[in-house]
């Protein structure tokens, strides 16, 4: 399994991308927001959503579409998230026979999504003028240009994408995301879009996804906001020639480590870039009693926001990270805790058993400069691990989002 | 029912208190940190404490000291929150001693707190030194000085008293807390101590402190996480001569709506003074079908990062508003939700049925630029209500936390 240079979401074969400058807000007149993302021939597909109880009608209108497994395009936008608005329903499926009509498929295999302020009505116009130009425009080569379409407060263009053997078959997988803010634990991102050309059955392609998702997209939080936009779905269209993937084989497990592997690479991205963040934080867990108490452990502590305040102002303010720990709910035993921190800089344990101990403020100081810090829990008390993925709580953080809707 | 002008802890009769300048921190040369309430005579007492599985030894020796449910005086320090220490226990057993010697009173009587960094050794000399002086300084005007020696990034100190009408005879109740950072749900605070002249017994005491604490402390929530230290302590002395109350009387009932006024009244005053805050943030929930739907969804509000940061830029985000409600685990049915921003300048709805309405971005400015917010939250599906307090997430918060331990 590789990661492949500048991979994106047209890595693999047999997918096409596009995104124009299409004015979702009026006052965008120079950024990319609407996008469209289609294979050559109809695809297995599979997506997971947000649990807000809010939800954008875009994901209502996706599940639909999805419901029979199979789907061959898809369509968003950022700048407005077509969610609490009465005509949102209509709007979203308007955006779907658009897709439809100048890609030349079915309206029901159209996968669509939006991102941007909620509660504001979605205006059709742009869209009515900007998918022609997009169809037009699809290509092997516009991925990246996709993944602009869905950037709303992200700084970077979020994309990769691996390569692996299945079935003596070259396999490619690819993704785009776009997160930033309002980023939490289940389902930690607002937007993102999987292609491959692997042959691989729906239910399987569903099964596949869920166990990536369950160890990298839902370990991310940003700010502990859960959106009302999540949607993460991936297209499998089988150009790539392997034997059909239809139990849960060798060739299974192949992909979805390499579907996993890919995962994780973008949950880090989401959250390095995070709103306002300046460092990437992880949390490794282990020794816990189980897994999910691993997992309870490591997302208290990046969703701490003192702990990320601290990560901010690089001070290693150990403390913060058990105080996180004992509210966590998870089964930990205090007088067994280690914290240490690490980064390229080298590694400097502060707490052994649940107390400090003496270390080089100066070296912890050295450790916490750098850009991507880890936060590594010994809990010494049986054998879960688990890792969560978030980033520093700073001055941007709040100033970005003080005055969001202008 | 009365608000006591310039009320505090000293305000019921028969309590002394004072504060002075101990140097916990050495660095600290001006502020007062070491204080102590006491009792004229025994009191009955309870107590309610973090439920952070890491926990102050502070805390440790309190809950032994007051399970027989009489204590008569309290030491409190600010600037080490002596939590994480291996030597913990013996340090808060200490500062009972000390308190004990020099009140002349028994060491099993003394409830101990301590608030501010976590896991650096406390250091005892400070106490050694201040104890006696403190002791000698005990008067009934020394309320003020106990509240501030308990502060720490607290802008202001927080005591008030309110006095009713017990069997006749006036009794009064008087607090005073420490709040700002590390505080949420269950315990919205670090420390809080409460007096009292009634005469109740310790049974009854602790009963009404539960219903109080509730719908005021647990109400609250600054930025998420649940300090090591909080604790919130009630002192009955039976001065005022009222007929001991033993069981849920007409007099129960009428000291326990007067100890919820004052708790939420210092429930209001800590969420205002939340670390950098601004604004103070309530949320009233009405129309729920239960009142821990109310709950949950007022305090899903109050917690949104997303919503703190658009009530600090005066923002009428409602979208942000829903969007919490949807996460909140509630059973609410969004498509019959009202929201409505109010203050001092008046009051405007800006969401209808959960889709939004057309509002003045003018007048909701106009509303959102004052110090108190109210997000008033109508779910129209039932009769519960619920009341919960923040506060806005702000540049300073980050500032603040970015580097405490300095």
């Amino acid at each position: 399994m590789n990661f492949i240079e500048n991979g994106t979401v047209t890595s693999p074969k047999g997918f096409k991308a596009a995104g124009v400058v299409g004015g979702v807000k009026p006052s965008n007149t120079t950024k990319r927001d609407i996008m469209m993302i289609a294979s050559d021939i109809p695809c297995t597909a599979a997506a997971v959503f947000t649990k807000n109880l809010v939800k954008s009608s875009a994901i209502e209108v996706t599940k639909k579409n999805i419901s029979n497994g199979i789907a061959q395009a898809v369509i968003a936008n950022s700048g407005n998230a077509n969610t609490c608005n009465a005509d949102g329903i209509e709007k979203a499926e308007r955006m779907c026979e658009l897709a439809a009509e100048n890609l030349g498929i079915d309206k029901n295999d159209v996968i669509v999504a939006s991102t941007g302020v909620i509660g504001q009505i979605l205006p059709i116009e742009p869209f009515e003028r900007a998918v022609p130009e997009i169809a037009a425009l699809m290509s092997e080569n516009g991925g990246t240009d996709a993944a602009e379409a869905i950037m709303t407060t992200d700084t970077v263009k979020k994309e990769a994408a691996v390569s692996v053997e299945i079935g003596g078959k070259n396999v490619t997988i690819g993704a785009v995301a776009k997160g930033s803010g309002m980023i939490h634990i289940n389902m930690g991102t607002m937007l993102s879009f999987v292609t491959t050309d692997a042959a691989i059955s729906s239910e399987m392609l569903r099964a596949a996804l869920c166990e990536a998702v369950e160890v990298s997209y839902n370990m991310v939080s940003v700010d502990g906001d859960t959106s009302t936009n999540d949607t993460l779905a991936i297209l499998a269209n089988g150009v790539a020639g392997n034997e059909e993937i239809t139990t849960r084989s060798a060739d299974y497990t192949a992909f979805t480590q390499a579907l996993t592997a890919l995962c994780k690479m973008m949950a880090k991205k989401l959250a390095a870039d995070g709103e306002g963040a300046t460092k990437l934080m992880v949390c490794t867990v282990t020794g816990a009693k189980t897994v999910a108490d691993a997992k309870g452990a490591a997302k208290a502590v990046i969703c701490s926001s003192l702990v990320k305040a601290a990560i901010f102002g690089s001070d290693a303010n150990w403390g913060r990270v058990l105080c996180a720990l004992g509210y966590s709910g998870c089964d930990i035993d205090v007088t067994k805790v280690d914290v240490a921190f690490s980064s390229a800089a080298g590694e400097i344990y502060v707490c052994k058993n649940g107390a400090g101990i003496d270390f080089s403020e100066e070296k912890a100081k050295e450790i916490l400069l750098e850009k991507e810090i880890v936060i590594k829990v010994v809990l010494n008390d049986g054998d879960g691990e688990a890792e969560a993925y978030g980033c520093d709580l700073t001055y941007d953080y709040v100033k970005i989002n003080g005055d969001y809707r202008t």
